[in-house]
């Protein structure tokens, strides 16, 4: 079906044969979830060429439609052999993730080929996400929610930051995922002003600390991301009032949210309600980004961006606050866009939670 | 040190200035861990390019000689500025890591520099561990074994690989690693056959059955990369065979381990030993890889490889027997190269364990 819709689409942009060398998008279209590999489409067949390590695993995978290709020596030299038999003359890449150490390889092997940088088709594709895949992320925002309600427990004052990423991290794997879809933030006191934060193995939370987490897991490959912001025994005025702020351009932007609208404008309007309340300097990321098989994948929710929003699309909302020196807040949903609306994915609550 | 070191070599090659893009060689070279910036080093100074989120961070980490520069637009905007200032009027890039996406980019927004790959000579470099390194790899390795005496303790029949992959994950991140090297290996029975076996969340270890895990931490930034084979309640004939082969495999090749051999001479002193006992086909892998930074680095120990080897490098020993549909035996340890031998860095057990 995913292979239909890529070829379909590769086939009125004139972008045949398309070489696949992003092993997420392989997977995206193949199932192959190895750690090797590189998926020719052509209008005809596709072809899957990968080492003796995966025959096995691939052959048994692999559809009627896909047929593999044993790689004897390299890359290049199995590709060649391919083209040669195709009669391609021309060979359209995925810039964006090549190295061009391999793209130089490829133009020594093929001199005869025309190569062409020929975007991101399947990243595009996988914006919209299918049934299958929207169950997937479900179980993945399920346990994400599951999660935080599990460490809610365990915040508070004397606890260090890193016993709560470790017991984070313990719930994921327990609960049937692989892996975290990234290493989960966990920024008590001051250090909550910083988005890009490490969680630090000595500190501990204290009594008054905003407490900001971070974190994602992934199940059966897909991801989930979700953020909440709490508060340990009180809360000051100011930032009771920037945590409102932040609910408030959340919300906001939820209510915009449908298909046809721009993700610039999405951004635009939670922006605007946090520079009316004055902190228009302090919203220094963007609203928020697609979530699929990989943690952040098109569209970018971001000031100015283009992108139009689709049914189907899954992303991130997360408008956040952040004052260096004192600390940050942000609030963090994953949504389904909806034929109308949105539908939120993450059920953890937002009332400003006093631990 | 080390940027010094580095730029002896680019000068002694005629490869100024010279770009650094991936971000394991600007952890090595400068220390920062973030997730964007790039190092340019020319003769007189070095540049460190990244944008605002890491500004503070940065410049507090940088030393006098090299000089922060703020992307405000992008990175080719930043770099163009900054060759036009230097003069320069061509730029040596990593090929290895680049993506054909950015060099495009360059190429347009840099029309009159001459762009040249130049090889990789910060993973040269880091071939040979200094003593600090050498410290940090010491205790991820450290970790590793106390992991493994700890999960000796939970492989029994009925329980899942899975509950041992997060029993050794947990130990981990309790044990002050922010994460594992690689997803851990938990491998049961006929799947131990298999190098690249993904751990089931469902399988249960049986009486009677093989179980190969394959485990590393990174401990600091530094990883550890451990194998060690089970056997639980009993072993056949065959097996022991094959265990005592891979561990005199495994023997041979650290005997002859010391500078000025090549990886290909240490390869193909473990494959004999293999071949000679009648398992030639069966090692499908080559015999180990450096660690450092990343789990997997140069050297490679590989068939025919020509590297030499030098006092100070890090690397694996895991020669291996994988009968399909059987069952694998694999050894691994992490090995110093000292002025005339090794030092056998992983502590844990290689006799055979029935448990």
């Amino acid at each position: 079906m995913r292979l239909k819709a890529l070829k379909k689409n590769l086939v009125k942009k004139g972008k045949l044969p398309y070489l696949i060398t992003d092993l997420v998008n392989i997977r995206y279209c193949t199932g192959f979830s190895g750690s090797y590999g590189c998926l020719l489409v052509d209008g005809e067949r596709t072809y899957f060429i990968s080492d003796s390590r995966y025959e096995e695993y691939a052959r048994s995978l692999l559809g009627d439609d896909v047929t593999f290709v044993l790689q004897k020596k390299s890359l290049p030299e199995a590709l060649k052999k391919l083209l040669g038999g195709i009669g391609a003359q021309r060979l359209n890449l995925e810039e964006h993730n090549l190295p061009l150490s391999m793209f130089m390889q490829l133009k020594k092997e093929l001199p005869d080929t025309e190569l062409l940088p020929a975007g991101d088709e399947v990243n595009l594709l996988r914006m919209c996400k299918d049934d299958s895949e929207i169950e997937l992320i479900r179980k993945a925002v399920r346990i994400a929610d599951d999660c935080f309600r599990h460490i809610l427990r365990i915040i508070k004052p004397g606890v260090r930051e890193w016993d709560i990423y470790v017991e984070i991290d313990y719930f994921y794997k327990k609960n049937g995922c692989r892996r975290t879809s990234f290493d989960s933030i966990v920024a008590s006191g001051k250090s909550s002003s910083m988005p890009h934060y490490s969680t630090s193995m000595t500190k501990r939370v204290n009594s008054g600390d905003i407490v900001m987490i971070d974190m994602g897991c992934e199940y059966e490959g897909y991801n989930s991301d979700l953020t909440r912001t709490v508060f340990v025994n009180s809360v000051d005025a100011e930032f009771k009032n920037i945590y409102t702020t932040v609910r408030e351009a959340q919300e906001r932007a939820l209510s915009v949210i449908r298909p046809g609208i721009s993700a610039g404008s999405c951004d635009g309007t939670a922006r605007r309600i946090i520079k009316d309340a004055g902190y228009g300097g302090a919203f220094g990321h963007s609203l928020g980004h697609g979530v699929g098989l990989e943690v952040h994948e098109l569209p970018a929710l971001k000031s100015g961006g283009t992108a139009k929003l689709k049914k189907n699309m899954v992303i991130t909302v997360e408008p956040g606050i952040y004052l260096p020196e004192k600390g940050g807040v942000r609030i963090e949903d994953m949504v389904l866009v909806t034929d109308n609306g949105v539908e939120i994915l993450t059920e953890s609550p937002k009332e400003l939670f006093i631990l």
